[in-house]
């Protein structure tokens, strides 16, 4: 294990007749110098090999050093740093301050060591216990790789091969597979290097993370039914999760998918005459960031029409037109975004300011149309443009915007904002419960964009903006359950047991529920050895 | 909702230019006289509206309704008991007693009372809260019917409509739409009309709960995918389980699927020496359970050859040829076992006993072949023969076992007898790690035929005895979280909240995971409302 085709001698590498890629700087267009090789088949089988040998040593492997492994990885990120947050600065057009060093940054290492936390004390194992019947289970391992794909957005907290479904899988036990995004490829080399240097302080074995660059499209599917490989996780575009998730189903792999989502936010009347120019400016300021790529960005506005609906969208419009944009993710970010403006003003949308763009770059776009507009043909008008973009209802009434909500697809969140003096009640009780099935988070008074890494936090929803409406990608202990497997133990004799299983609690704070009772004592059992 | 083409009015709806089917008596192999209509896709499409209006209205219950709904339907399937469990008995030919009538009807009946008990206390949404930063989730109904298939081995207690599944699905808080199964179609009559009188009592409407009896096969696919449709649920072949699937996944719904087991016991060799006719005399009573027709029926005996093994496989084979058959539940049962016997012996397996077999009748079978030849072809040799009929692989040595095991598909199951002095030890280390990764339930000791009613108990296991190896059929509460969302309150007033997540506990008994400790308390809230 002294040298990976996927990180070690990439110069050898792309000499031995393989291709090779390379990421772009967005501010200005260009292709950067770095070259990385294209992974054969035959590569990502030998990957699935390794990460199968060191499945079995993670299994044996005490919690302590995984959650050691975490630890120390968050702490080779931030000596590394600098380094990494000027590579994702340069591959992204993120500004690398605040957002990639002060926020992003710490973000990703918190995740880490919140998901090394969590290891340690092993509440995330939801050990249940039956000490009469002497039957006891817990999320277990699945024993082999999780395969991730991480988004091109968040180079570094959502990164495949350090974010947040990189943190959880291994938590939960399992060695990981990371395909790095084409937008942040030596962002990735980075953090991939940290990783193989904390594997090897820890002496865990470096088939426990590997990470390759690219493969070809049907290889990517291959992979993913592979049987070594045991679950996946993607972020990214609708078309591609799709195209994953079918060949995952197919072979019977849990796959967890982020897809896509509009994140509505609705302004309730009394709300807007209260503090409508405050929402314009929040609305604006939510939509902005990283040029509006982010999954929670408030993509749908829905404001009651009259003048203070026109106000509201002027305030907006002025907010969108008056401030530069910034630079997008993908050379394709324009034309993809064009892509859906065109499906967007056939529905009935009409532009109110910005709408074009090329290459790298899209003027900030609001668009606006009515309720009833909407209503007639709300799967076109829920197109994603994943940018600076936002479309504005106008609706008549807040029946009318109950109606928009119950032809909402699944979203990740949608928000609700009203007047501090009762006046919107009624209609709130109206709208929240139709939106509250069509999303992951309801949110008040609030723009979406902010997810915290809490435990109760729900980054997920029902599909399409998901794959499952059971699971969670943010928020320990749930986003580690999505890769582990339940499994009991009925009448295993006392010593053969996991520890985590035991009469005696194995950390003295792991929380189990023990004949029906959360506790973190020790059991007093019933059982007498065989 | 006063009628409904399900349940009223068959021999009406039958004449309406509908086909009909009818069951079969087992035991005499002759049609029974009772018609009971097919349904056409428009019908489906009927109950899946009534069910969309019904789970508006659940969704607006009090859990006390949905908790009294689940025990009157249990008082009500009790005070029907006797003909409940005549009509089941005739229809599968499994005994009235012990089996119908004490075990399965009381199983029953006790499930949908812990579902009941689970929806007053409230502990099983999970409740998760972080109070600093007011976010606060837990699981929710799925906001649409859960289509439920149940098997044929189980007339009452996975029932589509009064299983495990069913009382899953209610208490999450969701309307059921259950497919009878055709091996007792007056059963489930007789047990959906309990159900409506249970809706009635409690006022709750009557697209709560529907049944169908048959439908064309790719109407069940186009249903499993119907867009009003949030879930499935499907307990039988691997064959029709896999075709559902393929359609839900299609569709982006999640589907729960206990497909097949062959639920491996290895016996080692100090336990052969030790007890080598006990287990053998253990294994049979196990095996014959209602003809074999057990999901967790030992199809697969692993035993060290030599002469331990020998004796152990002819003691077992005289047990299975002294004994009288019971009758197999499906008139192609026999057929469907003389398939799988062709499968085994092409593959090497030698029959030591039985073999032959038409209609509902198959004689009891044991087969034998060796570790080398299991290894050989693990695929062939894993097949379920649904009913009295196992195969026993003599091994070598326990590294041989380790090797068997390692070459299993998923399973629900997987037991290990070793002796009592210590002998085994090093076996069992060797053993259990590659058995344990193989199967949702690892036993010591035991046959695997008995699923006790447990929240510890996991009836689940890796792909494809199951579609995902994080779930449980049996054992609430995990058993509901199947056909529940998970939703968050991020920042919501708190008179907005549900009860379950405001400050004070609804039930005083819930349990709660606030700022990271399980506690029935209230919260002492740190947030002021705006």
């Amino acid at each position: 294990m002294n040298y990976s085709p996927f990180i070690d001698g990439l110069e050898n590498e792309i000499k031995q007749h393989r291709q090779a890629i390379s990421s772009y700087n967005p501010t200005t267009g260009e292709k950067l110098t770095g070259h990385y090789p294209v992974s054969t088949f035959a590569d990502l089988e030998s990957a699935v090999d390794n990460a199968r040998s060191a499945a079995g040593h993670l299994g044996e492997s005490s919690p302590e050093i995984i959650a050691h492994f975490l630890e120390t990885y968050a702490d080779r990120i931030e000596a590394n740093g600098d380094e990494i947050c000027r590579m994702a600065a340069l591959e992204t057009g993120l500004p690398y301050e605040p957002r990639l060093k002060t926020i992003e940054l710490a973000r990703t290492t918190d995740q880490l060591r919140q998901a090394g936390a969590a290891v340690r004390e092993r509440s995330w194992r939801m050990a249940t216990i039956d000490s009469a019947a002497n039957i006891r289970s817990m999320y277990t391992p699945l024993s082999g790789p999780v395969l991730i794909f991480g988004p091109n957005n968040f180079p570094l907290a959502f990164n495949a091969v350090s974010g947040g479904d990189f943190a959880a899988a291994i938590a939960a036990g399992n060695p990981v597979i990371a395909k790095a995004h084409p937008g942040h490829l030596g962002t990735s080399r980075l953090l991939a290097e940290a990783a193989w240097d904390a594997l090897n302080a820890c002496r865990l074995p470096r088939g426990t993370v590997q990470m390759f660059y690219h493969c070809a499209a049907e290889d990517g599917l291959k992979l993913v039914a592979h049987l070594g490989v045991a679950a996946a996780a993607f972020t990214g575009s609708r078309a591609a999760g799709l195209a994953l998730k079918q060949a995952a189903d197919a072979a019977g792999k849990p796959i967890y998918l982020e897809m896509s989502s509009v994140n509505p936010v609705f302004v309730l009347p009394g709300a807007l005459a209260e503090r409508g120019e405050a929402i314009a400016v929040e609305f604006f300021g939510s939509c902005m960031l990283a040029s509006g790529q982010f999954c929670t960005n408030p993509g749908l506005l829905i404001v009651p029409q009259g003048q203070r609906g026109e106000k509201f969208l002027q305030t907006a419009a002025a907010l969108f037109k008056d401030n530069p944009s910034g630079p997008l993710l993908s050379e394709f970010g324009a034309a993809n975004i064009q892509r859906s403006l065109s499906v967007l003003q056939e529905a009935g949308a009409e532009i109110a300011t910005g709408g074009e763009g090329d290459g790298f770059q899209h003027a900030n776009t609001l668009l606006r149309v009515s309720g009833e507009a909407f209503r007639a043909d709300p799967a076109s008008l829920q197109t994603e443009a994943f940018g600076p973009v936002a479309l504005v209802v106008m609706t008549r009434d807040t029946q009318e915007m109950a109606a928009v909500a119950a032809s909402l697809e699944g979203n990740l969140t949608g928000s609700i904002y009203s007047d501090s003096q009762g006046y919107d009640d009624a209609a709130y009780d109206q709208l929240a419960p139709v939106l509250a099935t069509k999303v992951g988070r309801l949110l008040n008074d609030k723009m979406p964009t902010g997810v915290a890494v809490s435990p109760a936090m729900v980054h997920g929803g029902p599909y399409p903006a998901t794959g499952h409406p059971g699971f969670t990608a943010v928020g320990i202990p749930a986003s580690i359950h999505r890769f582990a497997a339940l499994r009991c133990y009925d009448n295993v004799r006392p010593h053969r047991l996991p520890p985590e299983l035991r009469d005696e609690n194995p950390t003295g704070e792991m929380w189990r529920l023990v004949d029906g009772r959360w506790t973190q004592e020790n059991i007093v059992s019933k059982v007498t050895s065989t």
